[in-house]
């Protein structure tokens, strides 16, 4: 690490208030357009850029259908990103922003990696770890406590996510009822030709 | 999912009990070795493998260091390769035998890939989430619980973790010692030119 490096690190990695703010949306947005990506090939729409140094350094969204892979969330795609790019396991002076609570797996690896500030947007009540099941990123027993904001662009990402649902759903009930009518058809031709 | 498939996942993945027993020591001896190439590149030596069928299908190995990744934990590195084996994202009729209990982070990628089972030789007081700080692996409350096993060759691979603590002491210590002795000869050098 060079000096500048860790004079950046220890200052920590938050702005003026009102000046963060307007940053937060920033980086919350280019962490939506990363949860179109994965909506576009068919993933729940979840997505993730980790900041540095007020730059993007990593993106991340949800592919783990595409890729057959548990490890494929958006938050272990960036973090992983993000540790080849600062040539360290340790993301000390980085926010990463997400448009979905982690799950134990993605708080677990922002812990590991000792990321300061978690920037977030919707509440996962079903296995949310930053304080809906557990708080994984504040748990104090941990030797690393993340610095946490909650609700950024909340009711934008939670549309994002009932919207994909609510397809996916109507999707599904077509298709279903194209294959009952192709059985109807199937059978009423058989019948005819007995 | 082949119909043999989703029979076998159905199963379960236990033996009867005193055959499960001499597998169980068995694998864990195999994610021994994995955790000696980790001392052996200078890693904390942790190993994992992961079990499907009867046969080892994904191994790994603390590599932290060495690749400079969050990620490189032994459990993940085998659950990536595992997902990569079976083609699916969900790892379920695998049984994950660690050296170490697992962290927030590997403990949430286990429940993640619905593994149904983990043995575990240490217990790790300072990260553990199979009970020493949190319960990742059995938390009710997540839609995935474990059926755990602790203790197996706990103390060998105790002994493997204290072993390559001690020797890691020793060798900054002589490190130190060498680098005093280095600047106490260039002083007394540059005593004598003066």
């Amino acid at each position: 690490m060079t000096e500048k490096e860790e004079i950046r690190r220890a200052d920590g990695c938050r702005l003026p208030d009102e000046e963060q703010k307007k940053a937060d949306v920033k980086f919350m947005r280019a962490a939506m357009a990363q949860a179109r990506k994965g909506a576009a090939i068919g993933e729940v729409p979840i997505g993730c850029v980790i900041v540095y140094e007020g730059k993007i350094i990593a993106r991340g969204y949800n592919r783990r259908k595409n890729d057959h892979s548990t490890l494929a969330h958006a938050e272990i795609s960036a973090i992983r990103k993000a540790c080849k790019k600062l040539g360290d396991w340790r993301l000390e002076g980085c926010t990463l922003y997400v448009t979905l609570e982690p799950c134990p797996m993605c708080a677990g690896a922002i812990v590991q990696a000792r990321i300061d500030r978690v920037v977030q947007a919707a509440e996962n009540p079903k296995a949310g770890c930053a304080g809906s099941i557990l708080n994984i990123l504040q748990e104090k027993r941990f030797n690393h406590q993340v610095d946490l904001t909650r609700g950024v662009l909340q009711e934008e990402c939670s549309d994002m996510l009932s919207s994909f649902f609510r397809e996916l759903r109507e999707r599904l009930k077509e298709e279903k009822k194209a294959r009952k009518l192709a059985q109807a058809q199937t059978q009423s031709q058989d019948e005819g030709e007995n």
